[in-house]
């Protein structure tokens, strides 16, 4: 017997969780169809140095690596935007641009599990490539927008940034050579202390007044138009990209989930323009649910053309385990039926009736065994089955339907097979 | 640059492919929904150990297999038979038995590509786990009868066999000890040639009697009750299992899509019962596109308990090849409107208009750059965009909204949105 274990940092997903994420993606793939996004899909495994291209020594230890039968250095991906580059340059003239596509699928990375954080996960993105407008920028919000809606998440923000901004601020500040440095420590701001913020600016050799500078930076408006007055005012910027981005949402209506936080920079290497993070306004800290940004040079990695791009991923699992502890979740209940197999002689009458239910949509199955009684409705018990329908031998000869109610135990006869459709069709689940 | 190629035997899926497989799988997970089905997932890694319990020195080949980080010898999944075992065995107290689970993910075989087969491919498998019952033989074939169905596929057959029945008529004829190489032969008789076929038998040394008496069992009966006439006279077998399940088909009217197929033994070694294969009628040479059978001792390599198992498995991307080059498969076409971005000061006006179409399952994006309107049109058109929706200067001056239909490139005028999706919704894709 070989013990029956799985890899660490790995794990299995039960009915109840995968009915779950299958009833997620499927809402999102729904919503980014909706607004013109297109699917595809990618293989698992490329070549290493295929994945390896723009990433950094830290994410290339993480990658799953190995040499095949061929001698090949392979990989799986360990994200879905590399193999996305990938993807544009190979088939550059199958493509409609700005090519609009999402990919909902696994990743592996062989980092050190923590808590919540597995080996093997789902990542779900969204890109808009060839395009470096305005307009896209506006787009890839709308698409978050969209996405929170058709989730039914109305309490949310979604902090943006401009790195280009942020550049010519710290140009302004004569930090251009602390650049690199300050955005990693600006994006673990939610997640350390002002205090330890200000340990991490320290180490830098930065003085009191620069840093008291960057901590005003980091100050988050109520108002937009506050924040853009600060700007011209401190450091004599206007008419930003920023700017114009959030003037169009506040047109639109849109505004009060937006935030701008110059403290969101991704820790990323290959963003280039605007960036963004998005949190559910009770559950800061699980982090962000919906990050992405601008990238200009990802494509070009793979072919002379340059495509500027524009995406964003959403963490699916992080949003479920959010909706459930709150208590969003919908929860995995219908209305279904489990036919009680008194004989397989009946089997032929058990398939008519089945036929009618799962017609109406009603979740109908019958037990594969005609073995004892108890033991089907300790199976229905287990399985979390609403109704069994008891047609055995006086039933037949009687013409009667028994319908029992396992959530009270009560029972109700019935004359034929339409009437308990009916019956079952309006109890609330 | 790095060149964008990918592994050999390895595929990008395009929108077009990938749409097309995201509803056919819809539809799949909905048809097992509905009679009691539930969705598991397990890791594409496995200890290299669990994969290669069972599978022959063959399919061990094929497993792409290495050490990781850790220095554990690991694999991908080959197939979601092994990971069934291995997860019921793990999971045994949190199931509801007899568990029926589906799970339709991809697989990776390190076999040598050839036209139409890689070495990345979709299974999508149905099982029943813990009965060994005549009734979960026949929810089985039901399954598939149900997911025919779903799929519109009417003209179809399932060829069954059992392996205890096949096993009892070599007995009588003297012939277990070539049991396993005539089901291994039996299992090429739709690739190969009568002469082939009686060339392999040759080869076992079988004498020209014994050859005649396997082709005669090899003979398909129009009436199962031929069928059982026959081994009863000739091999003095009768009240079979194949019998019973054949009856009760028979009586539920579904029996013209089920035949008894001797030949059918399928090749993996953990069958121990019934058997099955489906055709479609007009496609035989595209091979089977649902197979499975009855396993009794998959589960028992990782835990002390049996239990019995029948499955299936559909052969995804075949299946959509057949329904395409029949001409059978649903186009990617709907009613979709392009908005044509004219400025991004309309954008919030453009917004409200997407929110609208959406809300009445119409596709719907706006172009993410307000240039050149050729552009715009050019992209609808590569896109396969059937309508757009011109709202520049002028129309919202004169309160008129443009629609053009790009496939006769018609032009109407409407006041409103509301008028617009009323059209739309009316016009046949």
């Amino acid at each position: 017997m070989i013990e029956p274990k799985i890899l660490k940092g790995f794990k299995d997903s039960l009915p109840d969780e995968e009915i779950i994420r299958k009833k997620f993606i499927r809402k999102i793939e729904d919503s980014l169809l909706s607004i013109g996004y297109l699917p595809i899909d990618t293989p698992a495994l490329e070549y290493f140095e295929i994945l390896s291209g723009k990433s950094g020594e830290e994410s290339e230890k993480q990658i799953f690596s190995f040499e095949d039968a061929g001698g090949r250095k392979v990989g799986l991906r360990f994200d879905l935007t590399v193999p996305l580059a990938r993807f544009v340059a190979l088939h550059l003239n199958e493509l409609a641009f700005p090519f609009k596509r999402f990919h909902i699928a696994k990743v592996w990375r062989g980092e050190k599990p923590q808590k919540g954080r597995y080996r093997e996960f789902y990542q779900a993105d969204f890109d808009i490539i060839g395009s470096d407008t305005i307009g896209s920028d506006i787009e890839i919000l709308n698409t978050v927008i969209n996405l929170m809606e058709s989730l039914n998440i109305s309490n949310y923000k979604i902090f943006i940034n401009d790195r280009k901004l942020l550049s010519e601020i710290f140009k302004r500040l004569n930090l251009q050579e602390y650049e690199i440095s300050i955005m990693r420590i600006f994006d673990k701001i939610k997640k350390i202390t002002k205090e330890e913020l200000k340990g991490e600016l320290i180490k830098l050799n930065l003085n009191e007044s620069t840093i008291d500078k960057l901590f005003n930076i980091l100050k988050l408006y109520d108002n937009h138009k506050e924040f853009f007055q600060f700007i011209k005012k401190d450091f004599n910027i206007e008419n930003t990209r920023l700017e114009e981005i959030m003037e169009i949402f506040d047109s639109s209506g849109k505004i009060s989930n937006i935030k701008i936080d110059l403290s969101i920079t991704r820790g990323l290497d290959y963003y280039t323009g605007v960036v963004f993070e998005t949190y559910i306004d009770d559950a800061i800290n699980f982090g962000s649910v919906c990050s992405g940004g601008r990238y200009e040079n990802l494509v070009s990695l793979f072919s002379k053309n340059v495509y500027s791009g524009i995406g964003g991923s959403i963490g699916l699992d992080r949003l479920i385990a959010i909706l459930e502890e709150k208590g969003k979740l919908e929860k995995n209940s219908f209305n279904n039926i489990l036919i009680i197999n008194f004989s397989n002689k009946y089997l032929p009458l058990y398939f008519d009736l089945q036929k009618k239910i799962i017609e109406n949509n009603i979740i109908c199955e019958i037990f594969p065994d005609s073995d004892k009684i108890a033991k089907q409705f300790k199976y229905a018990d287990k399985k979390g089955i609403r109704f069994t329908l008891i047609i055995g031998e006086d039933e037949i000869k009687n013409k009667k339907i028994k319908l029992k109610d396992l959530k009270d135990g009560t029972e109700h006869i019935f004359e034929d097979i339409e009437g308990i459709i009916e019956y079952v069709k309006n109890i609330k689940v």
